[in-house]
């Protein structure tokens, strides 16, 4: 099952990276030869494309400044990819300049694999208002914002906020990225085990920015039936701190049949309480799905759960549990976010098809504002996508240049 | 002397403008056709990148987090372009969304001139505080800033404060590049009509952001005979509003012969008074420059100079006088910015070059905070590289690509 690894990564990333100075060029794509070339691209001829935005804005405000930017600037094609640092991969907090080959090469990605332009922005502040008023104020050039490695909670605030005051997409692909990646996976391993969403048992443990997306995107797939457990254990609202919970926590907490935070709900089974650490969670649970720390996950517990157990250990760089031990222990289907083993859970299937469907969109004036459900099409599409279904091969090709057709159909609409 | 025009500028330029969607675009540099390929510019390896940036800022502080992203990152070779949009060519306050245009075709530029990443800014606030904070919080990525069309006095400020609170250099073009060509086209001039700096008597109407840095430039190398003229005629101690003076202005008036502001002078000269509209100004000069409003300047002006006038009309696009009027009142030598006549005083002579010149330090070590005696060495040899010197031809070729290596070099000491 483990793709064959020759390589040091670690040792050939930093070469690569020093040998080139990074992973990303600017160009212009017009002639700049001679006088009438810069004439038209430069002084005096940009100037009567600066006065048609500037006239559009005059007269139809930020949209019609923004139509026009469309028209004849970068902003049609070209997307930030912007972090503060806060949660590099899964390195924590490693601050603004760590995060710069990051974002960089999410930009390279967006433009081999869907021909979007992307720039990176690290900003050197974590401060939440800060980091909102920054990006709406560096917002014009852009077609949209994709947030990255930015801590939870300030991640919802900021992606909220910025959905609700700029006119322009921002996407948060921590959250959303991984999470319709998560759902693809989870869609065509209930098909392979023969499980129903409404039926099966989930634990999710980390309860972060792709946590908090995933659950959210399950939820509105049908899957009802979730533990939540954090690095304090099962949440529940007999626990010490259920007073202090963030308001995510609580959200997902009364959107589940199991735990529910609410009094008032009257049925039955929504008055299950589960309580304790994730070996009691997982008892007798379809699925488990892991987006906290690494080998938190033992032999022990994956033979507690229910048959055909699936297993998304999707903690990194070193997952929850390894594939080989999963598989030794009973997992009927295991995925990882590594790329040197199968069943890779990775956003690049999604973030570059999402964004070349939202620019499309914007462009062809067609673009409407990008709902939680854009995400569970997305994945219902990628999921039927995957002709070759079988326990290790639950996710379509990364490379396989058809998904971002598929995504930015789905995101089209 | 106009140069044949068979282009209708504007009409090319919206043109070309949306049917490219803009003129510049990002790219990869390395290959991304594989897992192995992702593996090391993307995650795992990637993060062992951001780990050794991440050390080096924990260790040596915001210069060893710089450093470290300059060996590793786009920051090594990426400028940005930025601006407010407040004063846009001669267009004057069309804001952020209008400058994009400008903005990009400078980027656009950068790259093809001299092999410089750049990125265009533009920020939707015309606050000076916000501009500087906003600035301070996205520079991680960029090797430099490039300030652009920001009005005065506010460029002055912003530029100040951001070059004693950011480690990058700061540069605003408008300012200097504009201000540097002109020197460079005044040392020229002046050495075909056979006068020396010390000597001249120099009009400068309009002092705005170009206006200030032509004067602080021509202070430094050694004219020091200059009236003053903006928008209410000549400046000079007795004029009504002479309290209310930006500090620039009572700084170019203290280093002038003309005019000066200080009583406690001693020197005889420099007790000189003048005053008037800009017909009175220019009477027995040798030398205007004008970076102030079209057709200013008439033909009866020009005849009341002095022997052999030399006229810098650099009003964009409509120049202070046509060239042909000049000619016609007995200019000597004549400049505008206009492309469609000799004698182009164009920024696109130094930007490039300064840029490269700055990157190409830093990256090596050896790089020294820019301070104004770099850009009259810049037009010191800018000038003395124009081998067939005429009154037609008193600077560089634009497309002569040897200039950008002579401003680097200038640059890089």
């Amino acid at each position: 099952m483990s793709i064959e690894k020759n390589h040091d990564y670690n040792a050939e990333a930093l070469e690569l990276h020093k040998k080139y100075g990074g992973k990303l060029e600017t160009n212009g794509k017009v002639a700049l030869s001679n006088k009438d070339d810069l004439a038209i691209a430069y002084s005096p001829g940009v100037g009567a494309v600066s006065i048609a935005i500037g006239d559009a804005y005059k007269s139809a405000g930020i949209s019609g400044g923004e139509a026009a930017a469309r028209d004849y600037t970068l902003k049609r094609n070209t997307v930030a990819i912007i972090s503060d640092g806060s949660a590099i991969l899964g390195l924590g907090n490693l601050g603004s300049y760590a995060a710069i080959p990051v974002m960089e090469g999410k930009a390279a990605i967006l433009k081999s694999f869907a021909g979007v332009d992307a720039f990176p922005i690290c900003i050197d502040t974590q401060d939440t208002e800060e980091i909102i008023k920054i990006i709406k104020n560096i917002a014009p050039v852009f077609g949209g914002i994709n947030l990255e490695d930015i801590a939870a909670p300030r991640c919802f605030e900021i992606e909220e906020r910025l959905r609700a005051e700029l006119n322009i997409p921002v996407m948060h692909d921590d959250q959303w990225g991984a999470a319709t990646v998560a759902l693809t996976a989870l869609i065509n391993s209930l098909k392979l085990a023969d499980k129903k969403p409404e039926q099966v048992r989930v634990v999710i443990s980390g309860v972060g920015a792709a946590g908090v997306a995933t659950a959210r995107l399950l939820n509105s797939y049908g899957v009802k039936n979730i533990i939540y457990v954090d690095s304090k254990g099962i949440i529940n609202k007999n626990r010490d701190d259920s007073k202090s919970l963030t308001k995510e926590k609580i959200e997902l907490l009364n959107n589940s049949n199991i735990n529910n935070y609410a009094d008032f709900f009257v049925e039955e089974n929504k008055f299950e309480i589960v309580s304790g650490d994730l070996s009691d969670a997982v008892k007798g649970t379809d699925v488990f799905i892991g987006l906290s720390k690494p080998n938190v996950l033992t032999e022990e517990m994956i033979k507690s759960m229910n048959d055909r157990p699936i297993i998304f250990a999707l903690a990194n760089p070193t997952p929850e549990i390894m594939p080989e031990q999963a598989k030794e222990a009973g997992a009927y289907i295991i995925a990882t976010g590594r790329s040197d083993y199968s069943n890779q859970i990775n956003n690049s299937l999604v973030f570059p098809g999402f964004w070349r469907g939202v620019l499309d969109a914007q462009y062809a004036g067609t673009y409407k504002k990008i709902e939680l459900e854009i995400f569970v099409k997305i994945a219902v599409e990628l999921a039927y996508h995957v002709s070759d279904l079988s326990v290790e091969k639950i996710l379509p090709d990364m490379f396989d240049k058809t998904c971002v057709d598929i995504v930015a159909r789905a995101v089209r609409g």
